[in-house]
């Protein structure tokens, strides 16, 4: 954890704990650990996902740490923000070796949240996942427009790739990924073909709206039910490009907030998922009401209320 | 109604009624009387909902007085536009008064529509058609995605606190009102207890989508059953953040706009609702198409649309 | 077609063929003949809907040629990309005759797609149609929250008016006129009965969506049964005011951009739709993330998968 | 003056004079008539020019009728709002004759201020003074980005060319032109040598700067001694983007804010200034603040003032 | 001090101090106590500018504490953040109360910055400072579109009365009020024959401007040589909307940033300004690149940088 | 010249002249040679300032190709543009290689523009200058509001550090630096007294403002008469705020447009000026009338300009 700082800025600490930046403490054992991957500069087009774990801290005041839907007071699980992963200004390689070891480090606490970030941190954390628990199985539960089955050869470690690097690279089988949400005209036909090729699970859009999102999740799980531990990746760019236009890859036709909500909600329920992360949410292109940043930590609380129903 | 005066400026007087600017009447006997109570520095955040009443009239040209849906003429119908209330520039004690008195004042009419302002106005409303009818049991029915209980000892009658002003000052039993729209994160444990224990009734937006909004509408005013008046109150914070950017405290998660239209369709139905008011839509805050205040209009002539079915 | 020029610029040509850029062919033969129609000047309100089909060509390049939800690679349809009709600066009927006359000219291609341009330009194409097939009957089949039945007496041939332009042109007869997607305050009482009188078929956005889009396009196609080719219209301002705020008079409570997806679907399927425009998408409009100019695309593929899936 | 009407909407009456609302009378005499001519599809690119009357009447309510720079009370002057042109929604040549017969018949009035809409406008009105005072020669003085001497045999009566239908027309000599505010690269050779030709007098926006914007205008009025009145007329692009937001062709480079200001004060201040227009604001794309629209008021303003100050 | 509390979140602390957030103590002594007065609810128009002392504090991190134009080192002078004035939610008069009790408890500081807050603030601040030395004559130094004269009686302690406040309370004399920046139509005729009466002195944006700021501020505190201590007090609605479009009240013709940084630089320096505040900036205007909330950093930079010439 | 290849798209081929995108030739010999190294991903903080080659491209059709100040037809020197390099997606090393590589392959042109990009591109191009003119003395006039001599040891190649690569590298002399445009608070005292030591030669804005910029830049040369050629940089981060919301690092207390275009000019007409640069200019950061973009354009217009006068 020698690459892991504390933020810029820290909240005031709080006596009373009603909400969430109150809620998540900043020292001490806890169950759930939380921490940034502030790199984007490996995203294909530009992006300032790089900013999003601050823009995630900051907005943690204007949530309650209690749930009204479920009657779920999410202070009865205790998490921990280990701070940020510190990047190298250019070399995009040595970065993404921090995230790797950074991860491997985290890997055996109950569960683990990491806030990117483009895509392409997925992969380094995957691998240092994979590197604590040589032995172990993974599963991939993604949630995402795209396949990200790009060629590393290509592009280098981009944010298009991590599913493929960490199929050739022999880290997880393409059986043991599932990606749900795909829909439209995003992924070439080749890409597609590769995909089936691998055995990748492919769940579109429409599929998963018609049985509905948590029988969704819960056939996907069901599907991994033969790897030791699950590694859920949620591309934020899964989302509609009206709920989240600070996501810069969203598009029309995707995924809801609320059935994400949904999914994220059984996703947290799920006692394999070890790890999770959120990433390609650009804080720069957010709207002037913060709506995406918003829709991201709520996700993540829905998250949270799922992990805080499993005890 | 001395405190009421007419707005800065005035649609011309036209012969031809086909659209809303041209129905709504500046005077005479009607049987809906609308009024502006521009007041928002009562609000816990910085809020130009003040402003709405100037917006909502300006948006009215762009809207025929006719439900295609329905098949409704509106102009069967009659309403008076009553001005704004003046409010003091400082004194917020005194705004508050003036809009108790003005409510009192007007609480005979058929239906009288308040536009607010923020929330704190719906407190001094109810107290002002408690006046009139000292012996009449009101009924509050809320769209809202907060319980608005925060105590007033402490924020003093801001907009956090207007259904624990009604209840705590004995205007309004607990058990009386009917809160539609409550999700995630926005109320903390603390409050849910106080309402709980007050005996009000909570219905989140799951339960409501759930259930369809109609039905939800019908089964609330059938659990007020008893009260002799329904007071409506339209918190636009319930709407979801992607449909009501102009809303400060929207949220991911909340309510869609063709929910709202249903609801209040229902609710203009509904003969025991007798006043009815929407508050905390900041039009400062409004993207670049209006979409928000278009929104308001829009909802609340469904609410005239469902008034109109009533005859 | 001496009225079609070359866009500005063009897109690098490429060996491969993955984009939608790629695809679209600038010469040639082909199964779909693409053309603009860049005329906004007779829009009613001040519209940039003539700069659609520029913005439209250079969205291709973020789109596979091949739809995921259906499996189809696009590429296996031909299409040609004609180039816009040359307009005048200031002379709107000459204007409008060039597209009569181009449309008229391109009129026997297998499929024309026109992008507008305002509505007032379908006006011109469908006359333009049925001179090139004057034993025809054509039957329209309209996505639009508005009747576009205003009387061109009074506003000349405005993009309020194209419907009744036909009707009383004797074009189209109006119950060969199927209007889908309206809904709210935004006809008044005498275009409703204007349109009675005529017989055009209303179906609102309530009854679409109870029935279903795929459902509702079928049942207008059959009962348009009796004509000899259907001419699709596509007025962008009949989707939901948060998908689509590039487009001047879309409202709340409209089409959700998924159902004008699955709608286009079905439509591209139906054999008897020759003809196809979309209109009223004003780009200048758009949001900072290009949200309903990505629509505009995802919809015409839309379409384009339908047509895919016909052979 | 029959196709003058009043606006949509007005001021509430008031007693008292303290601000521009008030200050300006809806009838009776007056020394200054203004009126608005709402036209700008003529305009060469797409513009919302036709919105600013309103949105220049609407922004009074933030003005003083008091200049605290020279100590003037406006109110010395009077002045009329005669409302706005009626214009035709398709036909550009009718609209324009509408100007041109209204310019006309207002000829006499001490002062005429004419809002745009478009510059296509002016050469209306100049025409239309002119055919009220055939005998009298007619100086323009222009401040404007652009020589606006294109062809209207290419482009018809469009906002590119009405210096030159008025010099090609023989309303107007060349050498009666002054042109005020050129710079960079927004005017090509041809046009410049056309310019030559015809002997306008251009004073480019670095020459201007260099002699202080008094001298310059006064300068110009010199050298427009020969004429019998002269018109005024303010493209508003002539004014630096960073200031102009909300004027499609205001460039980098023009005039700051503060220079028109004094270019207007001297321009009100002169006796044969008989008449003025501001044209091409687009109020649709004037930023969240109305920088633009504030400073078209402002302009207004300054030779208002200037006007009051030649009693 | 018993109003003071810290902010929300805090800088992490650092080893080295290049930057300002490492430059601004939170404890112990210091020879400038910075403070904030997040009070707007009494401004006129609806403010945020009660958000504008954290969006400054946030702003910090951007700026070395090093001057390059006068290569002064900023450390040198100490500065401590007192945090920010609790304010009441609904009752302005205590919040005022609470304004008032801090200014005069920290008023023998050696230098005192108070970061509004609206302009009503300023009236509060100065009474503090005099209880705190009731036999000194106070003077002012005003940098403001607005005389701020308008009559408490009709508006309660808003924002447009704080000197008016000050000259009828007795605290200063009029002829001891210096304002500069007055221009144009924002100040209505009887206000600036109220400030003549009371023998205000008022100095407009172009006189200001021809002698230079340097010069203008040196003739002020000329001006108020009999004074025992000034009290400076910034509008930043002096500044023209080109460069402050997050002051609400900011509007054409107004001060340059140049200007305004010109003018602090100068006020710093002078020995017998010893309070200074910042007032009306609201954040949540301001446009995307935060261009205002930056110029106030910047302007409060160039106080200290003249602070730092005292020594 | 290998990595070079031409932009995604083109302008459609012209007979005429007049504007900008007729007169900038694809192919063939020319006397200045223009190209884009499209690479942000080495910026500190997040850019996309490698979208900014293909945005200016795109804005070429809104200006002509003639300067009506200078009466100067551009159309006497001849340009070519040699596309853009060709960027590695994550291997910042190899792009920087791929640039310097280019760089030296053109260095032999008579005037090479290159269109950043950031400023880390610089180091490299200046770089591949000297690898072709290994004997020759190169001086860099940089318009900058930063020094960029921050320590590459620790941020690796990215933007802050290019003058320092180029100095503790020995490609260039610090006394050969002249950087023109530093004011305020964005530059370390630590950074200015490395500046010191190497003898780089500081004007502050406020010192070339009160000579003129004119006066400036030949004062500039003049200091380089010693040198064989010059490399001027321009990053664009050196206006000011107000007129170039569109570069991320842009202040307050910058330079203006104006000022930027005479000292453009100016180094245009300087013959030793071999090579120019534009950087750090972020298409997705401008505002929504691209203001920032055309002054870019405008920018290098008045670079060429100078050149035109040359001859
Ligand atoms: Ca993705
Ligand atoms: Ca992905
Ligand atoms: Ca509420
Ligand atoms: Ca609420
Ligand atoms: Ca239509
Ligand atoms: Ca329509
Ligand atoms: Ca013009
Ligand atoms: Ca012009
Ligand atoms: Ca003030
Ligand atoms: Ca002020
Ligand atoms: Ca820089
Ligand atoms: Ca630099």
């Amino acid at each position: 954890m020698i690459y892991l700082q504390k933020p810029d800025w820290s909240w005031r600490p709080s006596e009373s704990v009603t909400h969430v930046h109150q809620w998540v403490k900043q020292e001490g054992k806890a169950d759930v650990i939380l921490f940034g991957a502030p790199l984007s500069r490996s995203s294909i087009s530009a992006s300032a996902a790089s900013y999003y774990p601050e823009a995630f801290r900051k907005m943690w005041k204007g949530f309650a740490a209690y749930n009204l839907d479920e009657r779920i007071d999410l202070t009865k699980v205790s998490v921990r923000d280990a701070g940020d992963i510190m990047m190298h200004t250019t070399n995009i390689k040595e970065s993404h070796r921090r995230i790797e070891d950074t991860a491997e480090s985290l890997a055996d606490s109950k569960l683990t949240c990491m806030i990117g970030g483009d895509h392409s941190t997925t992969a380094c954390a995957v691998r240092g996942v994979k590197k604590a628990f040589p032995y172990e199985q993974i599963g991939i539960l993604q949630l995402d427009t795209h396949l990200d089955v790009r060629d590393p050869k290509e592009l280098g470690p981009a944010n298009g790739t991590p599913i493929r690097q960490l199929i050739d690279g022999g880290t997880v089988k393409g059986e043991d990924v599932v990606n749900i949400g795909l829909h439209g005209y995003f992924n070439t036909k080749e890409l597609v073909e590769y995909a089936d090729e691998k055995g990748i699970q492919m769940v579109t859009m429409q599929r998963a709206r018609r049985d509905g999102l948590t029988e969704t999740i819960q056939r996907a799980v069901k599907s991994l039910g033969h790897v030791d531990r699950i590694y859920a990746t949620i591309d934020m760019d899964v989302l509609d490009i009206s709920v989240a236009p600070g996501v810069p890859a969203s598009t029309p036709g995707g995924m809801k907030s609320e059935e994400l909500f949904e999914a994220l909600l059984e996703i947290g329920k799920t006692e394999r998922v070890k790890h999770i992360d959120f990433v390609c949410l650009d804080p720069q292109k957010d709207n002037h009401v913060s709506a995406t940043v918003k829709t991201g930590v709520y996700a993540w609380l829905q998250f949270m209320t799922g992990v805080a129903m499993r005890k």
